[in-house]
């Protein structure tokens, strides 16, 4: 009698490419076939890749990172079918726990090349950079930022359903506009990144004419849109849950992009502590709930346990969208949020750490970004708050100058 | 024996309009007079008028927020002389308590109509609208906004020291900057208010050549700069402390606008729950602290009381930077947010609330809004959250059909 | 229009004796006349004195706890009625808020001579000590106890109903039957106060006939009982709920005995911050609770508000049911209680407190005091834990001998 | 490059006895051989058994938990030495991680029969209960309490360091001491287990002549000691650190009775949810640290990572010194907190639960017990708190008939 053990919806093989295997894709589209199904109710496993497939290595040179090959990227594992899911429904996904794998106690953060992707930080740090972070049970510490340990959020970067085809042609239309639009005023931003059928993968189960399709239309991963996908909310952790359109029958669900903990924004682009391990889930279906929820976006319930620093433990910087040149811009969140950042930056380096490392820092640690006011013409302000509980040393405000401490430095490029 | 009661450095009367009084002002300037001196290490009071100065009423209609005159606003206590606080210190300022008066135990939350000013969701609610808020004991309820009651995370939405005159200068020309790009290109929006000498007050101490030089020259009151000023910072309550850069000697702190509660944001312009009160303050220097600290604007620690909800009580809706038309907008935060808040009207509109009653209440209540992730091109992912338990339904999401209640109705404009 | 102000249902006047006022008493008994009534729904304020009706003075002696008059004590007011409640209901009070009176802006801790009253660490400490604390805003600090400042949880130390002459009766039964049975074995120990009529009072509206019955029956004040009384719960505070049972039409709410703070268990008798002030009230009835709820004794919801600190900042000291003789005990939670709070002063003279300061501030800071484990024969397991954020310095076990700092110290008796 | 993997320092083999095994023992002893040695800072794994070394079944009967055989419990793994480590020195051991194994899933809660052992209701729950608990990530649910589910404040029930000879005289002195006494006065109650040769574990490595001391002499594993052992703090869970004194040459750490979630007070004596699992360490030493913070227990701070309910989501209840019988007690703790309990219970009854049901809920649950005050002749105070999201209906107190659910059934015995 008792309880069955807990099935695995989804095995990965780490002794083989993640793009020869089952239950591993790489873009968004309905004709991907479910590589498990799952009832209602059911608790199971989906083991993943980190976001790379293995790209990154545990070591002290970031070439890994400056030499990603992106087009591959996010290895997501699924899609997994619910039964029972239609057009319409909601579905909620309990997530139910997450754990890195037992022989695999660490991940990384990276800041890649500016030209690979933006970060909010690129005009100052333009150069591939890594911090390797070892796991002590539920803590992260790293060689490459001294000083510092905190327990992981831990969350899936991405979450997702699959999308519809007309949802999807939307997504391809209105991003191929502003990349167009871009083009056309021959702006050096990469704003989008569109279906490209270099790198696709699709599982090992479809059928060449669908994978055709799939190639040519599939789109990235690397926005969240309106069926969830690489959100990156770091509070979608242990006992969340995640309700999420449905636009397909049986959902489809996908996962991956696991994170041991994330600061908010994920300012550098390979900003979290990214990993592999695995994730355990239980689904629901709440019948017509979209309609009923008037929902366009997923909603999400934050799960009940967290590190819990007590609040005047936060350490706040302010931003205002004023630029680093002393510029006056209106109401911009997101220039308020890099001066916030930068400030945090300069005052960290005070005790002895670079810029780089706080960089780093801030993308992984659990800091706190909020929007703090939004209308008070020409400023908005938002501020970020990082848990003095995280250091071993003292980081209050304090009169005196500070000492600073070797803080050793993280990893950089190694090669040309 | 024993210590003395607490002093009240300035004290407000309600019988004169608050520009007839000694210890009021509306704009930053150094050449506005100290209106008190206080000591480090001194507890203190000030007294606070509403930021309106009076000009809203407790009852149905919102006819005073319409007729709002802004010239005035905001009105603010101060400056408050710190003996020994140099240019280039650091000035602590420590939020021991705030209180509406006893006898005026209510606030409200106003949308200005569009043409006052700009709030986040004004191409949907561009007419003035009220709630008027009554206080029992810590908690906020409103007739306007029926089965919903919380405490108040109390907090002085402007608390800022005065600038330097190369400061203020270097205000004066980005805003104008902005303020003149906008004229050339015709654009309709309003995006910065420039000193303007109707409707001036500077306290009624100052000698009438300085007033003309303040009535000229001074800052406006509505955003946030790098003293601090208008943060609209939610948290910046009980027990906090902020740390102001000083610019001149005795730093000159005002105060004013406070508020009862603000969401994150703060989304419509007199957003939070506005009231008349008691703010208590200690203040300490940290010399040279701008420098050591690497500071350009304020930092701030939060206080250790707040309202917690556990975190898996916050029901969180997403948005991207995709607007309401269906274009796609590049890591636009704002946009972002505004989705999120659009997403979460709509939710609640199914329980029977119209929207504008959400709108009011999104402003006012303690909602969390963060920055989820601002590197996922093209769509930035904000959150908001709200509590759960500041209702007396159940508002989780749940499979049949939402049965409405009756609502009542907010207050709206009675004449034209 | 708008709402009236906040009625105060019962005024205290300082220039007077409490025992000459309406409203003020310090016995439980049916037939003490209401000194006010509320209607459910109806917000109210309700002035106390201090328990000792002011005996205490803001001063740096003990003397005057050393020759407190216990048997006024403690100075109630109320009883307050509430229309249409009903024996066999539940009476819901509401505690909106309380505040101290703005220019009593102090509190203090005692210590009590060992032969007026118990206290737990009465062997070690036998004599009358005092602290003073000082109210700035929402925190305390003491000249008496130094480098330590926490906000209050502020609370009523006393909130009950009127007991109904049946459940009087019970009560004086059983407390006189373990007070004759330790007068018979000739304890030396004081295990319960019974009805005197010296020192009775029952408000001034009360007619002799009356007076005679509440002074000679009444019910003492300091034990809590089935109708709540002085239950000493630390957090039912700001926007707690008390779940009451009523025994009279009426109900005859009574409350006093405010503490600023208190900690867990109020280890010396005279152990919270005990202070003057108002309390904001709201009450509803829930008919037929008792029944329907199978209540015997109070219910409560802790209030929404409160200081946070993280969980790992709680330094936390075990005791055993062993004593300090190292006898062993079966289960003794209270000797388990009593080892772990002399742990915590040995720990902190380290720093260079005295035991008294540090009992004395165990009495008032916001400790938490836990029943871990109650069935490990033949030891119970009790924790305490105290915030280390409430000292201005590093109280974490480290490395290295302590460098004790200079503490002052608490007031003593100064006469014989 | 790279970290290696973690190091498991006792592993065990399910498909052996326990008592075959190195590195399990069931007696506090100096003789009983170290099982593996680590270094300070080195992370490391500690598999263990649940406390009953595997006696109890995933089935719906409670014949297992009747029979159970207790002179073996409990089964811990170690001792582990840990370098450099002294009489006199202060084992720091950080809890990193605890996790049940992957394919055990579940764990039980149990109240064992009257005769085996005290539990704090046993006069009412005379005989063996048991309820099987099913672990969907972090989050426990059980068939045998429906409409209950809680994330687990995993922790360990035990971890002590071995004491030396000196100190286990000391301990069999006093046992035996309150054992003969009651032994004397005829008492029926069981108040201490002394050491039984029978029954007795040491590991396989240990000689036979040292094996005989150890049965002769060993310390019994139920009560907690001065070197920890079996305190049951429910919040010694993840990222806690504990300070150990230690007694014998490299410490001797043992840790056992793996808890996925407890209640304050651990009222059935096998009432935690037990479980086999993996502990995850790390040591540091804190040199002569017993003499520096004047220890005699162990002290503890809590990990920063819980399930967070808003402190108005927990309902309480309260009980005094008066017993079942009306009868009086003097600040007895121990039967102020059985009322307490036995409050919440027919509170709970109400809804449909089993009186059973809930004895086992309340033992597993994450409640909090405090004691509220200590000192209010002759009534102690205590409460006892329960977080109302662990239920997936409304708990709170309204008004109306509550309408009972059906809610099954806990297991009983079956076979006489």
């Amino acid at each position: 009698m008792g309880k069955e053990a807990i099935k695995t919806a989804i095995k990965i093989d780490f002794d083989k490419k993640p793009w020869e295997q089952a239950g591993i894709h790489n873009r968004w589209h309905p004709d991907i076939p479910f590589a498990a199904t799952v009832k209602p109710g059911e608790v199971f496993h989906i083991q993943c890749f980190d976001w790379t497939g293995g790209q990154v290595a545990n070591d002290d040179s970031a070439d890994d990172i400056r030499n990603l090959d992106l087009n591959g990227c996010h290895f997501l594992s699924g899609p997994v079918g619910v039964d029972g899911a239609e057009p319409g429904d909601v579905l909620v996904v309990e997530i139910q726990d997450i754990q890195p794998f037992a022989d695999k106690p660490w991940g990384y953060t990276g800041v890649l090349d500016k030209e690979a992707g933006p970060s909010l930080l690129d005009a100052y740090y333009p150069e591939a950079i890594k911090a390797i972070w070892d796991f002590e049970g539920i803590f992260a510490t790293s060689r490459h930022i001294p000083h510092v340990k905190f327990p992981g959020l831990i969350h899936p970067g991405i979450l997702g359903t699959m999308p519809s085809a007309e949802l999807l042609a939307k997504w391809n239309i209105r991003e191929k506009d502003i990349h167009d639009h871009h083009v056309e005023i021959h702006s050096p931003l990469m704003v989008a990144r569109l279906p490209q059928e270099n790198g696709t993968y699709a599982g090992n189960s479809i059928d060449p004419e669908k994978f055709a399709k799939v190639a040519k239309e599939g789109a990235r991963t690397i926005p969240p849109r309106e069926h969830g996908g690489n959100a990156d909310i770091k509070n979608l952790s242990r006992g969340s849950k995640a309700y999420l359109p449905v636009f397909v029958n049986g959902a489809g669900l996908s996962v991956g992009d696991l994170h041991f903990s994330q600061g908010d924004g994920e300012i550098s682009f390979c900003g979290a502590i990214e990993m592999a391990g695995v994730i355990t889930l239980k689904c629901s279906i709440i019948k017509n709930g979209v309609k009923d929820f008037a929902m366009n976006t997923p909603m999400f319930l934050p799960g009940p346990v967290e590190a819990h620093y007590g609040p005047s433990r936060y350490l706040t910087f302010e931003g205002i969208s004023v630029d680093e040149n002393g510029k006056q811009h209106f109401l911009d969140v997101h220039i308020a949020f890099r001066q916030a950042c930068l400030q945090l930056i300069e005052y960290f380096k005070q005790f002895g750490y670079s810029g780089e490392q706080i960089y780093l820092l801030l993308s992984s640690a659990p800091v706190q970004a909020h929007i703090a006011s939004i209308v008070d013409i020409p400023n908005s302000c938002t501020t970020i708050g990082i848990p003095a509980d995280i250091f071993d040393f003292d980081i209050m405000p304090r009169e005196g100058k500070i000492e600073p401490m070797d803080m050793g430095s993280c990893a950089y490029t190694t090669t040309k």
